[in-house]
């Protein structure tokens, strides 16, 4: 796990950076990926009942088991794996010319290459519960600066502005500013994930990026909600991209696919509404028609494409 | 702490069934309060480096440290402890006569219950990290309730209805209320913590109760927007209930108070105003007058005298 340790921080320090960080990408996950199949026996573990019910596999390693992985979207060969990642990137790089099969393929990569990573800190470092969605994140922001490489991407929108304006702060909003400490300063900025600057420097797309989202799934719709507000409806749009929201139920060897779609329909029609939720393994619940006519459910796959279109669509309003 | 364990597990249990549960939370918090003051050492661990600095202690027990304990509200006497418990307890059941002193009474009753339980579980019990939070919602309910014997308390508030109108669910909305799962039931209501509910059936007081907020402080802002946006502005009030907003910081053996009034201030002005925050052991920065101006933050004290006048309101709407 040294050797993950290490490329991962490499990868977390150049995009912190804002630099093209896709080589130490690539790296870590294929790392990753080889270390899971040489070192832990991949089997299947039991399914999810839904209609029709689902198969899930995990990597087991003594008495530790990684999360539910979808043999469907995982690719477990490593030279299959490999070739997968190297044409996602190739085609993030050069086209816009996406088609079913395309999407479907570059929704596999993206899968097992974050599950891959998932997986190892599940089975040899569980005490690092937050490094899978951080890694999720860098991730993410390594394929679409490939996509879209003139975006300037950041991860906070400030809205200070906003609470210095005299109708928040009071008269004396300019001696509170002068007070104000950097935590504050910090906090009166929404912090998504990825942020994706229109070329005007007006507005953008947002893409916050969750692993397990049950509570936290307020956030994306609340900030949507905000900046709407704050920047006028339409500056902003969220794409909400999310992967294994499952969990594992040891007793019953099955896998449960944690969605709360009474919550997210409550949220799209009464806080904001958001683009719509990118999922590399949509739960079954979501992709249910009446799920689908309040908000958008896609694969991962479509999310490249979308994004590419979305930016082109503020290039154009430069 | 299988005593306390059993005795938790009765009031809990009352509660769940919303039957008066006082006897057993006083029987509850003395116990914990007592096994902390014989069984553990309470001495002073650090600073909160503001202006002016506040004093935190802690009790520790070899090598366990229980999260920072302000000595100007706990109560470390106990009989001093029993008698203020119980002069709450009259005073809650007896009178809307609050004065300043009564209030800064009741404060110090609750919050040395309240951190009494905390401390227990961080000391003895460390891997059950969400029972202080359970804990100090049957606790509130438990107070709520002398106040206001003849309210009736949920958890929970039912948007079912507005699921299924047609502008949601669409054309056969009928259809997809039939097949949804009872999970979707659920998830399709917003859960809070308190619910008192207006006599008249409309409306209600929302009291939602955290224990460390960070990031789920956005939860009763979206959750009040919401509301608004389903049963009009004003059928619903909330009143977010906070206690323990602190960080230990062992290396430097100081204390942080964690609080993001930058974020706050957005919540209330672009999701929905709250009626108040109320804390216990008010952090430093939310005291400041730039924040009182955009929300008010009262004590715990002050907060059984306003659910007292609001329930008188919604009872004269009647």
């Amino acid at each position: 796990m040294d050797a993950l340790r290490t490329l991962l921080k490499s990868a977390a320090l150049r995009y912190n950076k804002l630099q093209p960080h896709h080589d130490q990408c690539r790296e870590l996950v294929l790392a990753a990926h080889e270390k899971l199949l040489s070192s832990s026996n991949y089997r299947p573990f039991g399914v999810f009942s839904g209609r029709p019910s689902i198969p899930y596999f995990v990597f087991d390693l003594e008495r530790s088991v990684s999360r539910p992985v979808r043999p469907d979207i995982f690719i477990s060969d490593s030279n299959k794996f490999i070739r997968a990642y190297d044409e996602l990137n190739s085609l993030l790089k050069s086209s816009m010319d996406w088609d079913q099969q395309t999407a479907t393929a570059a929704n596999a990569a993206t899968y097992t290459s974050v599950m891959s990573i998932a997986c190892c800190f599940d089975l040899w470092q569980r005490s690092s519960r937050k490094t899978p969605g951080t890694f999720f994140e860098i991730f993410m922001a390594s394929l679409l600066q490939q996509v879209i490489p003139a975006a300037a991407f950041t991860k906070h929108i400030p809205l200070e502005a906003l609470l210095h304006a005299p109708d928040v702060t009071g008269e004396d909003g300019a001696v509170s500013s002068l007070n104000q400490t950097e935590e504050d300063a910090e906090k009166s900025s929404v912090s998504t994930d990825l942020v994706i600057g229109a070329p005007s420097g007006k507005g953008g797309i947002v893409i916050p990026l969750k692993i397990t989202t049950r509570e936290r799934i307020v956030q994306p719709f609340a900030h949507q909600r905000i900046l709407d507000a704050a920047f006028g409806e339409g500056s902003y749009k969220s794409m909400i991209v999310c992967i294994s929201e499952t969990q594992l139920d040891e007793k019953t060897q099955s896998v449960k696919q944690v969605c709360v779609p009474g919550t997210v329909k409550l949220f799209q029609k009464y806080l904001a509404p958001v683009s719509a939720l990118y999922y590399c393994d949509i739960p079954q619940r979501y992709a249910a028609s009446d799920m689908q006519r309040i908000i958008p459910v896609r694969s991962v796959g479509d999310l490249f494409k979308d994004v590419a279109i979305g930016y082109k669509i503020l290039e154009g309003k430069k």
